[in-house]
């Protein structure tokens, strides 16, 4: 009993490694070695310097974005602040700017005619079909308005529509907010690295404080800056203010916060790159550009609510953050460790396939490499072809009675 | 010194592979093979075919929404438009359709009895207890106020408030504005995939302008129209329009681009998708539905302030976009590839358990796999635990001054 | 012909397997059976119990956010509601708390006297300088405004602009609004997981009504509760009322959801925690807290528009969610299991190092892990080396034409 308990012991703790064969061959050993110094150069170049595996990265940011708009745009007979053209005004993180207003003022509520050239009319019957239509600035009531005062084509007129009147014209030419292109945008953003607790702002505190006030940003001499010129955004996407300000659009201000922390953490500081979101439907005729209506409401002496209509096209600014932080961690460096150990073992593979294929003698290597234990089921065939068959290996026990030397023949 | 560098010089470059042992036996032989082959039908279907791990993948897309509401709804006498049932106006991911409106007019700030039933008193001692709560309309001033207009109770009154006055009462059946399910809401979204600099939008420009104005989205006939019905949507999600319209409710319009770049990028379009966010609420009682509350403000002449409340049941939008894009990339395709090497490799440990444990002449396998070298530390015990044992095989080496032959024998 | 296809098919079910050593040496079979432990032990607590790597996760949630606040405030002589000094008023995910106004009430477009000191000017010449500068309260004209009425200083004013009159002066001291510390935040979150097409609510149906209607939220004693006190959220973050309201500030409430839906749906429940994500920006002056201008904008009967500006100092909240499930699935399951098993065999690299160099009688060893095989254009150099190298193996193979016995000679 004892022994067997023994010997089972002895067996667990018994190391059982692979038995190798050593080719002591230029060839092989030369294209073995380039190979595995160019797996090694990989896991060296790319997975340890470039994509830095040796970290635990962390992408999943907690971000808060506060903005401030200064400047004043001047119409013609009003000059407008912040409270007038940033909508909404919480300085969150996509807000607009309205560089144009289409004007429709003291409206209320009743019936008056469409504006619209689909609505003409010469008589009710043009209006009934489009009774009950709602896609225009108030419901068709089916009743033709012909415009008396009109001395040329007094027997034609427009719709009657029910609600806010009168009707909005928005095909009137309206100018263009002035001095847009010297509004600011001060942007304050701290993101969170929840899986290291660090906290970064996008401008550091030890920088001097009438600098960050008074600065505009610059990719090249004013990285840290966080007050941006609408002009110099504009500048950076190639776009030309008469255009988008008339017409409206979208541009994305993108932090990116790409960190490092095996260096100091004061060395992570946001990058800001500026494009146009709407670039891809600019050659698209359908809702060109951006623009929203909104009202402002007022309520006469005698309580009839009335309204001041505005179509505003503006500038739509949306602040995009995003994070990717990396730090040295032990597992992802010791897993990527261990899989350059392995992956530097995949060069036998292919030298392998050289060594028994392509190389002279190769088949005194496969007699080497391999050794053939025929499967007792399969005796009998294997014993009539390996008769016959050619520079095989074939492996024989004698398996007598005596302890006699084990041997490995060569057929010829 | 030379020579022995130069053989420093040969061992380096001289090749270690496996020595191995072939067995000829056809069930290890098959079940090899059918093991190898389900690894690779994983790696070629699975991994390769439908997890496409052969393509860096780019999830962390920059998207751009903007939404434009269209469609005019009917309160008993008046019409209201998108500036008044859109909130907020700007035309951003996430706006609300005002259905029902609770509307308390023209409050000043002042004094006045209290609505709700907790609030009901005799006597000052009824509300002196609940002085300073401040989760009504208004803060509790501690005083009784009591109607005596009302002939039946006109010893039972209402808690006096300090705030605006009258006090809200949101309990009085209002009608639902009408029309809702013909509004539509046109979504212009442009997303673009950093990693391959793909920007796409979710109609083609390339398609007739007319069509896009005038189309109504559906998933089969429709695809590629950005124009949404509010009554389509709806129907998708089997919610009904009268029921949500006067509770409120929140619904998600999920746009899904799933892309794939080795084909070509006009082939990368969106998938919208339909859901009611609140759903898993809709059995709880508490806050069910969605309403806001706002004011609108006004002047009179003599400077006092006064507001109209509105408490606003609506229908929020939210549309989240996401997306998924792939592309063949040389580094992701070889490092699977390798894997699927290496793990064909994984047959031979399943078949080594067979081979050596459950097959017909399993000894005579081990004998040949395994070559035993005794430490030198455990000779002593090994040479009468193996003198004992019968079908093991045992490697001395007759350690005698001349260069004898190295033998290994087999004992019995 | 047919026994060579024969013999393909049989070499093609060969089935082959490594040949191994096994050496019966306590100290290393110790040493690898300990790396193993080790090696399996990581695997069970780290990839398995901890990493969960059996499971799918998905952590791309759909969330849907409504939020709504309660609480009455008091000025001096006004009480403020929800829909006084919540901002925007739609209950979204991010919303603003006014907690200070300073009101510049009854602005009129036209011209009047800056406030800044910047702008102090005693002749025309000190303005004309700064003229067309338009980052103040309206666009300097150039002219320099004496005021007259004040007796000491006479000759000393400010520069004239143009736009809202009269300028804001935001240094006046202003009463903080009273009572935002019993405010409460209700929040509805509900998420889904695509994954698993598992959603969720913030906080269980199950639960009784007037319970979710009357709790507080306690991370201890009420973790389910979905209305959180303003002032216990300050308390959280080690915030102090006066400070935040009277400056302005953002607060975090990030809702978290780690799942585990191995185990019963309804124990995934989101985790709250708080935090003041300017935190960074603290020590800075620059942009102290957080503030932000909106106008109510009135009209006189005689149709002259007129505003009331505020410049609103509030506490700015954002819910931010976020989500984490897994589930078990058999994929990561077995490739875990795969890399596990396979993980097992790197045991053996450290051990043949040890085995081949540290070891008594690693010589020994190396005879037997190693066969060597000359190549057969490096066999002469290798000759001249051998034969004088001690303690080296070497096969050498006779070539003769009768099938000699193979031998494995030990050179001494």
């Amino acid at each position: 009993m004892a022994p067997r308990v023994l010997r089972c012991v002895i067996d667990f703790f018994g190391y059982e490694t692979t038995k190798s064969v050593v080719v002591k061959s230029w060839s092989v050993g030369i294209i073995n070695r380039v190979i595995q110094l160019l797996i090694i150069l990989y896991f060296i170049c790319w997975v340890f310097l470039h994509e830095k595996a040796y970290q635990v990265r962390d992408s999943g940011i907690e971000s808060a974005v506060m903005t401030k708009v200064k400047g004043l745009g001047s119409y013609p007979n009003r000059v407008m602040d912040v409270a007038d053209y940033v909508a909404p005004p919480q300085g969150s993180s996509a807000f607009s700017i309205i560089t144009k207003l289409v004007v429709t003022a003291n409206q209320t509520q009743g019936r008056c005619p469409e504006i619209d050239d689909k609505f003409t009319c010469t008589t009710d019957d043009n209006c009934t079909t489009k009774s009950g239509l709602n896609f225009g600035n108030g419901i068709v009531t089916g009743t033709c308005l012909i415009n008396n005062s009109s001395n040329i084509n007094n027997t034609k007129g427009h719709c009657e529509i029910q609600g806010w009147c009168p009707a909005e014209n928005d095909r009137v030419p309206v100018s263009v907010m002035e001095g847009v292109e010297d509004f600011t945008i001060f942007i304050k953003n701290s993101v969170r690295f929840p899986l290291f607790n660090v906290t970064r702002g996008n401008f550091p505190s030890s920088i001097n404080e009438t600098y960050i006030k008074n600065c505009r940003h610059d990719p090249i001499h004013h990285p840290f800056c966080p007050i941006f010129k609408l002009g110099d955004i504009l500048k950076h996407i190639n776009q030309y203010l008469s255009n988008i300000a008339s017409e409206g659009g979208e541009i994305g201000i993108k932090i990116g916060w790409k960190c490092d922390f095996d260096y100091s953490v004061e060395m992570c500081n946001p990058q800001y790159t500026f494009s146009r979101l709407d670039a891809v439907f600019e050659k698209s005729n359908v809702s060109k550009g951006y623009n929203f209506r909104f009202a402002k409401y007022y309520q006469s002496p005698d309580g009839t609510e009335y309204r001041t209509l505005h179509k505003a096209y503006a500038i739509r600014f949306e602040i995009i953050v995003s994070g990717n932080a990396g730090k040295f961690s032990a597992v992802p460096f010791m897993i990527n460790l261990v899989a350059a150990f392995t992956s530097v073992g995949l060069a036998t593979v292919f030298c392998d396939i050289i060594l028994l294929n392509f190389l002279k003698g190769a088949e005194q290597y496969k007699a080497k490499k391999f050794e053939e234990v025929s499967g007792i089921e399969t005796q009998s065939v294997h014993k009539r072809l390996y008769q016959r068959s050619h520079m095989s290996l074939k492996v024989t026990e004698k398996n007598s009675d005596d302890s006699g030397t084990f041997c490995i023949r060569h057929q010829e």
